[in-house]
């Protein structure tokens, strides 16, 4: 099933969509799924970031190849980070390229979107937690980004507005353990992974932060990025493709501010 | 002024509270007060979380001398950091102790509210965007600190539920500059620092923030703790005193899982 978010003449709504048409739904997807019986059409619409203002966890250094050409040793537990809601954005939105960015990296990633939500959640339960999965770009700035880093923190550098583009579409009853994961640069394959190289599976990642906090509905996991990470510039089309789920396309712009 | 957020036998409100009697609210304050001309009392209800579950950026190594003591160079940025929203409590309520803690430290902290939300601001209108102060408590387990941050990042270590508590209250008016900011473990104080020591002071702070994303009404901004950080254990009571704001009381208990 592909859920989406849109905004149609007179709403915003979620909707399950199936070649072109969208069964429009009350109210949010995450703890079950009510139909209204209206429908829209997908060429009717503006598809939306799939989750309003979500709380949004990465984790870092998740494939072995990119900590590899991080420069980073192979991490010994989970590295998590928090992107703020703010950051989010849709499919077709911009990527504003900060006015003094000088090293600003895409990265391409499954997402997990959290269904219903709950703490101590083992990993054999894990998957049933997750309503279903979404394409992201963890737009990171690498010059704040390690400025922070030495401090052990990290929010500002992956914290600007625009800086986690997800989309287009949750698709729920994928196996999230073997996913192709690829980036575009102006029609140029830059990444190709697959997550079956994740090191912490999504599972491990649900029941990992479950064991510290209450997962909610509409958590966003950002699962990490394989190698082949790099630089963008204003003028950028990026897309993040993931088969079964879709493509996210962001165009890159000089932020005016 | 001093908001509170408290339920009564009847629901959930924020209030304004003067000698023991509360001026109930319509909605939020975060963007401006209307009195709904009902009144309780504060010793009929139960004070809440100064706000449901907010976003929560802290601010690490932000006084020298517990820099020092932390063993960590000077910061050249303000070093960001978040705690997710699901840590936030309220006074009163329990710090869980990690069944598996070993390190884990209270964190005196000033912290601001902010009332109307904006990007770009300047460091001489950010006051302006703040809707008053409460005090806070940054629990952090250092021993997954430690592990994250040799990684460049921190979320775990910060981010158990019951981990950021905040409150009593939300005074407005107040001048940020000059609050002295204490703890009391069991009654024997143990931090005793002032924000005038604060190397980013708080207008500096939302400011920087807000060269990156846009400050939404009710973001809590946890300004960073003096010297004098150290261990709790279950049994323990905390208390977080801001002179002008009021006492954060909390009781450390183990934790059930």
């Amino acid at each position: 099933m592909k859920l989406v978010r849109y905004r149609s003449v007179d709403g915003i709504y979620y909707g399950v969509e199936s070649e072109g048409r969208i069964d429009r739904l009350a109210g949010e997807p995450f703890e079950g799924i009510e139909r209204t019986g209206k429908e829209d059409h997908l060429s009717d619409v503006r598809l939306l970031c799939p989750v309003e203002r979500p709380r949004i966890f990465g984790v870092a250094y998740n494939y072995r190849q990119h900590t590899d050409e991080s420069g980073k040793e192979q991490p010994t537990l989970p590295v998590l980070f928090m992107k703020p809601s703010t950051a989010a954005s849709g499919n077709g939105d911009a990527i504003e390229y900060p006015s003094d960015g000088e090293i600003v990296h895409y990265e391409a990633e499954l997402v997990a979107i959290i269904g219903k939500g709950g703490r101590h959640i083992s990993k054999e339960d894990a998957l049933r937690h997750v309503l279903g999965y979404t394409c992201g770009n963890d737009i990171s700035d690498r010059i704040i980004q390690r400025q922070e880093s030495k401090f052990g923190c990290l929010l500002a550098g992956k914290g600007y507005d625009s800086f986690a583009p997800l989309g287009p579409a949750i698709v729920t009853d994928l196996d999230p353990t073997n996913l192709d994961v690829i980036l575009r640069q102006n029609g140029a394959v830059k990444q190709a992974g697959n997550t079956r190289d994740l090191v912490y599976p999504v599972a491990d990642i649900v029941a990992y932060l479950s064991r510290f906090m209450t997962l909610l509905p509409g958590d966003v996991i950002m699962t990490g990025t394989p190698a082949g990470v790099g630089p963008i510039v204003p003028g950028d089309e990026l897309e993040v493709e993931i088969p079964g789920i879709g493509v996210l396309k962001n165009p890159v712009v000089a932020a005016s501010h």
